[in-house]
């Protein structure tokens, strides 16, 4: 056991070396020069309008926070929760927003940089924007690690008198193993509230980011692209810094709170599952330690990025390959001895939980190249995409959204075989067919657990090289709108599309971890039951009504949620829409460069619309399943977490695998093929492209959060609804 | 008993009613004229091309129908299925195609008299359309009564020592209930196998339809209307002709077929179920009788449906409404009687199972209202989305995509009411939580079956008023083309757009008793295993890997099933493209009317295309249930079967409101709204609908036989699989 508190310590040090990293790598960058001063400029405003953009978002969801917090405070006074939980919550949400705030100020002060860089070689551009991400990366899992550590030693330090007293147990007489269980319960289940705190920012940064991004993207195109005519990142077109400002607040804030959240939520989850499968701090520490073990490994493998000056796209791809396999496989080779020394050593089962680990590994990297697969137009399907435009737009919609829909098989059949595997081997082939909630089953969904910590393990590098698409996307507006030329602009464009392949790799493993993530959150949900109420009698039979009902709700859910988010693009993308066309006509000499676009109206509109915009999606991801909880009682609820997981994951890939496939078919279109740049074919497939939009940038990646969210709005709330629940 | 066996008489005698009174319409339609030489001319070409398009049909399905009744002919030889399995399903299959037949005969029948009669007045046209909409609806019910009569009498004079033979047991000795259980389980298990027959051929029907409708239809309109710039239905397009064929072996032939299998699904279904609630032969009757009184009551409500000369749109769809809503309404009635005499008088339960029926019947009217509120453009969600179109085709189809994913929440929460009602009505308010494989969760499940004959039992008259609509569209095509001028034009289109409304209702019809069915289905799988192996033990709790990931593959299936037949109807309408292209080409004087296009070529390209590309998805329907019970065993077949019809509801809901809403838009904007025809508005809206059409009339309607299919797959293959499962 003292061993094993040796080891814990481990997890701190790992996240403050993260964040450490994080920090040289960002002063390294800002040594960079920002080049010429219409560039310093131009950053400046992207910089300005995304902090505005952020600080607002932040005061809105500071009002979502307060009323949550007071709600969870009510409820911890009345008994229903740990009295730590409103502090969790809040905990959860800052360090989401943190990770995406760091985020997002290191990627907007490293757009203008690399354009600068890539003005000298491709390399170089490629260097800074590599280290933007990896700032974004490490900034992630540290302040993940940091957050789960300050949470575990604070809980771990409550004297255990007090805690037998909250749990209304009688402390005098319990033996070890009774403490052991009843600390580790009072440590994870506050642990979860942090985690609904993580998930509800990441909603709301992912939800706005996204309605923002794809609002000013969205409008910047049809108005200037399709009715003007006039080039991408066009200086004269008003909503174009908005456009670069969306960039940064969806795909770097968005993302970076996005994946801050499934880090923790795996490694939380998974912590949960220890007692019930008889691990006790044993389980809690093995997915501390994979991810700690992660963060070095990731770390070491950055330093493999690098490659000789001038060399091709090709080989660029390679060299962040090489890196993240890399990691992958030192990751694969780490969880052995973890395993031993914390599972087998001690007694308590052997290396099936190894192989659980390795599951998640190899289902990660099977589901990012599928999606490469899928998404990129040096494959079959995606060239395919594009030969429908050659009828008009609406066969390559129909087309795309065949494309995304086949799409989903193999994810399917991938997480399912990793459900399988690592439950089988985790609780040991006896496992199925032995009863609900047996040692071996909990085992077997611990297993589970595992697969997706292991997936998430090497986040810091792979998120590393999916954070650095949207820094060379800025850049690559910068160098349009400040003239730097052919060349440089080819060079931009050149990692810009390097950064389409490897975020189809990044969703991938966001939408493979939520999956397996939110089932070890469902069974986390039933452990907290067991834990409120030792004699409830589930009925999870799933021809159970109350069961399929749940499952009907929670399989809608995804579609009702994607319906708020698209339809809010749609409106916010109006209103910028009638802004562009408004200034067009009204601001004399635009066209002909001799006048100033307002771009501050332009960014306003985007930041306000976001804000109202991601109320809704953002309240029915927590009222639909409170509200299936009253009405339909726990079995209920576990239907409905099931429902939203299986639909939420199959629609998740659907759209983003539209998504993907559109924007690269027109880019193979400009890239030549079918006639090339503003050719009808072209046309088709921007209108494909404007409809992935918020497929893959909005609705796609926010059902991955969602899913999660509702997990763990369902188990902080568990206690009310039993106690209120119209059918028990 | 007696008295019992009296009543189940009625069940013929009521099948014969319905077809004796198809027939006289029939007759009646026949009486009229088919108008001009032109006319008669252009009916015969369409008449030809639909029988061609079907004899083709039935061929190649035959091939299919011939491997599997061999395939069942062997496992019944093997013992796994009773020996009149192979000879139900292929009267199964027989039926389903006939009713198909008929209703596709009529239909182009009644087109050019429609027109016809337009001519004389808008009424009279009325009321030829929905004559023929009623010998369609007639024959349906009528020989799917038939064909359960005859099976159901056939199967019941088979003596008893015989079929204890067949199931292994000792005849000698059995007591009364033990004789009568045994009996109605061999009736009922191999009724199943004729549900699968009439399933396999109402998918074939729908996706080979659905894919040759659609295909004659894109390509019409891409080339006709948006390339060459001609009115639709002008005879100049080559594949004008394709198009109207189209709508009968699509609208027509597939939804006849279609209809047939939901209609005898649901009572084969509830039947099943009667045995595990205890009901013996009341059970059975229960669902046989409320589908014949059914068709009394529809019979006479159809003489409500008729008006005053010459009134207007509304007041047709009021004498429309009035016909279906006093059938519901008499057919809930009927459900009090009969409840009386099967249940209650026999001392079997109370008037709960009548409270089921009637939770059916209010749900299928309540979908049918929203699915009318969400497409029609009378009302906002349409208008709104009509309004789309200003910003272009991108923003009109995720306007769109939005609305249908919104318009899933009602219908989810309409079923999930109406089984919550149903099972807890019928099993008593002790059914929710009382154990698996209870009495009383076992007649709650009953009830949800009964709820669905109930949503069925008015089929006679929904269906004439749904299946009048395509013979309006016809009609509108031979007054196009034959020049009888702009007023009967102007009658044909109001007829046609009466049509959308009674279809959309049709549509939520079918879609929402496709799910109860299901739902029974699920619960006759289960039955079916509990009879092969009365000592099978079951793990159906959600948290079981294998029942989770069976939910994840069967989530998929609808996905893939949908990518697979929209690519189908892609493929083929490039086909059709091309070849219109080349006449319009190739054919000098086709644009001046001079010289007639070779519509021959377009209908030969549209069969032969629906029936290479109706292999694939329904091969998938069969073989991924098959592989999924062989790889994860009888739990993650319940699993899989739960997933498909949960995902493959909403996404069908989603698919048909999708397109029914573009299809009313691009309506609405045509009749002078924003911008009115050949506007740019309207081009975004051509696009939209253009997309709609596979959604609504290829994927989304085939999805409800799928999700059927599949379960009825799994329970007649389910000895195979329990002999062979991998994972038992």
């Amino acid at each position: 056991m003292k061993e094993l508190e040796a080891l814990f310590y481990l997890v701190p040090v790992c996240s403050v070396i993260a964040l450490a990293f994080a920090a040289w790598q960002a002063r390294r960058i800002l040594k960079f020069s920002e080049g010429s001063e219409r560039m310093v400029k131009l950053a400046k405003i992207i910089r300005v309008g995304a902090r505005a953009y952020l600080q607002r978002q932040y005061r809105g969801v500071g009002i979502f926070f307060a009323v949550v917090t007071v709600i969870l405070a009510i409820m911890a006074f009345a008994g229903y929760l740990p009295p730590f939980t409103p502090f969790a919550f809040l905990s959860g949400g800052f360090f989401s927003g943190l990770a995406g705030f760091v985020g997002m100020s290191i990627a907007t002060s490293s757009n203008a940089r690399t354009a600068q860089a890539a003005s000298g070689s491709l390399n170089s551009g490629l260097k800074v924007a590599f280290a933007s991400g990896s700032v974004m990366g490490f900034t992630v899992v540290g302040l993940g690690l940091l957050d789960l550590s300050i949470w575990f030693f604070i809980l771990k330090a409550v004297p255990l008198p007090f805690v037998a007293q909250l749990k209304n147990m009688v402390y005098e007489g319990m033996n070890a193993v009774a403490l052991e269980q009843m600390q580790i319960e009072f440590i994870t289940s506050t642990m979860l509230t942090f985690g609904m705190g993580a998930s509800s920012m990441a909603l709301f940064a992912r939800v706005g980011g996204g309605i923002y991004t794809k609002a000013a993207d969205v409008g910047a195109d049809l108005v200037g692209k399709n009715e003007q005519g006039i080039p991408e990142d066009d200086p004269r077109n008003p909503a174009v810094i908005a456009d670069n400002v969306g960039d940064n607040v969806g795909d770097v804030a968005g993302m970076g709170a996005d994946l801050y959240e499934s880090y923790v939520g795996s490694v939380i989850a998974t912590a949960a599952l220890a007692v019930s499968a008889g691990f006790g701090f044993y389980g809690v520490a093995l997915p501390l330690l994979m991810a700690a073990v992660g963060i070095v490994v990731s770390l070491i493998c950055t330093f493999l990025v690098s490659c000789k000056e001038d060399a091709s796209q090709k080989t660029l791809l390679a060299a962040l390959r090489r890196g993240t396999w890399a990691a992958a496989a030192l990751s694969a080779l780490a969880g052995l001895p973890l395993t031993y020394l914390l599972i087998v050593k001690p007694g308590l089962g052997g290396y099936g939980y190894y192989v659980a680990i390795l599951s998640g590994l190899a289902a990660g990297v099977l589901i990012g190249y599928f999606t490469e697969y899928y998404t990129s137009d040096t494959y079959k399907p995606t060239q395919k995409l594009a030969e429908t435009s050659l009828t008009g737009p609406a066969t390559i919609i129909i087309g795309g959204i065949a494309l995304g829909m086949q799409s989903t098989v193999i994810p399917v059949v991938v997480v399912g075989v990793s459900v399988m595997v690592s439950f089988m081997a985790a609780g040991g082939a006896g496992a199925i067919g032995s009863a609900f909630g047996s040692q071996a089953a909990n085992q077997g969904l611990f297993g589970i657990g595992l697969s997706a910590v292991g997936m998430l393990s090497t986040l810091g590098i792979t998120l590393a090289t999916d954070a650095y698409g949207p820094v060379a996307d800025n850049a690559g507006g910068i160098a349009e709108m400040s003239g730097l030329g052919e060349e440089v602009r080819k060079r931009t464009d050149a990692l810009d599309s390097l950064g389409n392949t490897t975020a189809a790799t990044g969703k991938g493993f966001a939408i493979g971890s939520a999956a397996l993530t939110a089932l070890a959150l469902i069974s986390a949900f039933i452990d907290e039951i067991h834990i409120k109420d030792p004699g409830f009698v589930f009925d999870l039979t799933i021809t159970n009504p109350v069961v399929l009902v749940g499952l009907f709700i929670g399989a809608m859910l995804p579609y009702l949620f994607s319906s708020f988010t698209m339809n809010a693009v749609g409106r916010a993308a109006q209103s910028v829409v009638l802004e562009v066309r408004r200034q067009f006509k009204e601001i004399a000499g635009i066209m002909e460069g001799k006048a100033e676009p307002d771009y501050s109206r332009c960014i306003d509109i985007c930041t306000k619309s976001a804000q109202r915009e991601m109320v809704l999606p953002a309240l029915c991801a927590i009222i639909v399943p409170i509200l299936t909880g009253f009405f339909l009682g726990i079995n209920g609820v576990v239907g409905l977490l099931a429902g939203s997981t299986v639909s939420g994951f199959i629609l998740a890939v659907m759209m983003s695998n539209c998504g993907g496939a559109w924007d690269n078919a027109k880019k193979y279109i400009e890239a030549g093929n079918h006639g090339g740049k503003h050719s009808d074919p072209h046309m088709a497939a921007v209108v494909g492209d404007t409809v992935g939009d918020p497929f893959k940038d909005t609705s796609g990646p926010a059902i991955n959060i969602l899913i999660k969210l509702v997990s763990m709005v369902c188990i902080v709330f568990s206690g009310v609804m039993m106690a209120v629940a119209l059918i028990k």
